[in-house]
């Protein structure tokens, strides 16, 4: 892990895909190829072990040679986060501990949600300040209902922003009006990310930073046309880039997911490859609309 | 009915509340004192028979007085929309041009949803069509999936936005990414409006044009703040008028709706009064938490 | 209205289609010709103006004489039990009274529930209550989350229960768990009814006393046949009878609803029609999948 | 493992409490205490691993671990079945195996659920199948959707029913109607019980064979007393037997969980002791609301 200052975390980063060779293990290979190209782009940094990186398929122990596998590739160049929360306080804890060892330089964490009765606001503040706690790096909270059918709440995150260790959320909810709220009641220079491309611009204008998107994995420019229009002030540009990124945003996130961004990854020069049983692979009739709605976002 | 050109559709509408007598008739001298105060404010226009104004308590005959006296004591200075959505295709086409001889110049559009699951694209798109070639006004469509528990979805807003009648859309659901979505599929100049104060800044970021807010019976030039800066480009400024006004729009909508708004009123110098029954008015420990937050926001 | 006993409600009951002439209005023709094939079955009663019926679709005054054209019918046959449940607690204690002096012997009472955040536990208590010392007519409560989105909690149907003259509840929310609370609950007496055909057979295992089934309107004999089995004691029976009407039950409630029911009366000997717009007839596609199921159910 | 019919699988079935020591480990000392009071009752087996015993806090070791200490203390006297659905396939069929050696009779399945929208039936009967295939016990699924926010059809069901190795289902769903269908669709024999005790006899009157429920941890003989009235065609003790255990079960699952479970545990002889974190005890104020709710079933 380097030191750094946690004000660079800003602009867009790729939650990035994990790739599986055939025989169902982590492919490091096709992982440095991707690297490769999303060097050359405006990518802030990488968020590993996201949904979009299938992280809850992935065992412990391959969660964190796939981090240390990227940070022996990154070589410092771009900033790395772990997603590091499972079901146990103690999990967490460990996992984050042993990426952090392994190069993450903060740590976004999944709340538990599997008994989510149970998960109230006092569980859950007492998961995120034991985590937070015990981590050598930042904490970023993450907010994912679409998958864990549970909502971190505008008086919650609140609460946590005071907590010196986290520094900040990705949620991926859509829902503006509790992103503005955050923004509203949370510590100043609390970190709001958009947990998706098709929201990146109204997150921004009601003070998010960036964005952690999966879109980023195919489209970090054109995401960071958005963010970087809007820091030059340029709102008709703005929205202009934001519009345009609708379908494609779509197309990989809430209408076909992984199965679709790493059909998108292979159409668009990266590797995809399948993801891991029991997801499949997007099929080939789904294939052929994806197909059309990348070409239309490419013209 | 005096013509206007629909691009004056654009800023700050109030869904004015509907005042009633202690004998739970309709109470026009309130409505004129209400009025009166609202005329000096940055507000662009009424829209009468909105949820807020309880449309859905009201007989056929209530609802067509109320935009009929709204209108007289209008005297033309401010824009009048009608809401005019019912069950059946035929009483909304019926209503809507009583409410247009009265002196609506365009109606808000509730869907028919009782039957939400037969309320199918098919449906819904058949039944908006006939309103509108019936209409002698324009037609706004008014998406309010808290209400209704049905979805007015972008496909089916953008294919509706190609109908010559149908101009614009107000929608309460809250997501902007489908917001957005309209903004993005519709033809151009479709009208989108935020359908609270809580996500006007986000939907004028993508595109949108104003809002009907409930917020706007106590508070239009706030909510006026956020246009008019968001107009002039300052986005600073802008964004501090949309956090500034999280709390009271909670309060008025989500929190306490139309009880909450009507208290609001008493507390700021309108005159709100009771709810038509069955609907309570807010009780005491409820008020006195309203009149902090009325107070925060006053400072 | 003719006096009786409040335990005769119980069996099977049918909430009556509404046919309507190719011009729209009521078709008391189509009417009496299905009355007249209902008359041969086992059915207890008829429910006028349920959501089978179409009522949010009826004006006040169809409404009326629509009781009053079947109890002229009826001639004291069956039992009448009309809907009168609308948004505001002065409209359903006026209609309530009106459908009474038109012959209903009870009234079957949805909430309110536009405003569904500000329809809490006290609210609606004050509605039923109000309702209820009102009403010359015992009075049923109708909970239908599908189409309102509000639920009726045990524990309120339960206080609601020790009214007088609150006498029962038919239940479609299909919650075996909330219909087992309600019946240990609520005072002894009070009448639980299926809400669907699907679980009468359960509702009895617990504690229910009959059924207001959709697919009563095709079928009255073969939900009889589950009743009339229960009572006798034959479990395996009551068994077999509930798992042969569960595809005909689904398509004509939660697959087709109200069009599927029409074309299902239209296939099998009753007058169905069309449904009033906005609803859509069913489409021939599913119109040729339903005489499936119907020819399935016959056999 | 030792070999059985699966149509033994019928009645009650406890998933059993996981309890933990002081240090957090897994604690066999009072394990074995717990089953020493349920070998005294009419419980037919042990559910291990299931959602009440915490299994998703559990680490893969500590899972075989604790199903090979339960068969070694029970000693063959009742049926072992073991909860071993995990996110992937791989790791699903890794655990049935590990399970199956260390003592359980079958395998309750829960689905792969996170990443929900891409577990389509296509999905969710490959992994079904996979699983099954590779399995050297009887596989039974299991329906969560309270917890993984994902609903197994009576569709994909009736297709999985046709796999020799898949022997029925637990269904926590409580959707009675979902219950029938599964019934009257699956193949003769197919073993549907219901997930909670809560709806027990509608489940057994339209065709199911027993429970997997949360409450058997505390009241075996109660929920057996609904069992076998039922089978003893005693509806009528059946039903007060189902009546009198609604308040309790709902105690011990839908209102306080495993948390409600564990500190009734504590009160009624066994021991349950605190969940992992981050799931938290019952508070005080909840414990002595739940000690008057037990003290009112034991009267």
């Amino acid at each position: 892990m380097s030191a750094f200052d946690v004000s660079m975390i800003k602009g867009v980063f790729a939650p990035i895909a994990t790739p599986f060779t055939d025989a169902g293990g982590l492919d490091f290979q096709s992982l440095k190829k991707n690297m490769e190209i999303w060097d050359k782009t405006r990518l802030a940094g990488y968020v590993v072990l996201g949904s979009n990186g299938e992280a809850n398929f992935l065992t412990f122990d391959e969660k964190v040679s796939l981090v240390a596998e990227v940070a022996r590739i990154n070589e410092g160049r771009k900033l790395i986060i772990a997603g590091t929360g499972v079901e146990t306080t103690a999990e967490t804890i460990k996992l984050t501990a042993e990426t952090a060892k392994a190069g993450a330089q903060a740590a976004l964490v999944l709340p538990p949600f599997y008994f989510k009765a149970a998960m109230g606001n006092a569980a859950l503040s007492m998961h995120y300040r034991a985590v937070a706690d015990a981590s050598p790096i930042p904490i970023m909270l993450y907010n994912m209902p679409g998958n864990t059918g549970l909502n971190l709440t505008s008086g919650l995150v609140a609460e946590l922003s005071n907590h010196p260790n986290i520094i900040g959320i990705k949620d991926s909810g859509g829902n503006i009006v509790q992103i503005s709220e955050i923004v509203a009641k949370s510590k100043p220079g609390f970190i709001v990310f958009a947990g998706s491309g098709s929201f990146l611009l109204p997150t921004l204008a009601v003070g998010g930073k960036g964005t952690t998107a999966a879109l980023a994995n195919i489209a970090a420019d054109e995401l960071a046309d958005i963010y970087d229009a809007f820091m030059a002030g340029d709102m008709q540009k703005a929205k202009q880039a934001q519009l345009k990124v609708m379908d494609i945003n779509a197309a990989v996130t809430s209408k076909w997911g992984v199965p679709g961004l790493k059909a998108a990854m292979d159409m668009m020069g990266y590797i995809g490859g399948r993801p891991r049983l029991p997801m499949l692979p997007l099929p080939e009739k789904e294939k052929a609309e994806l197909a059309k709605i990348v070409a239309a976002f490419r013209k």
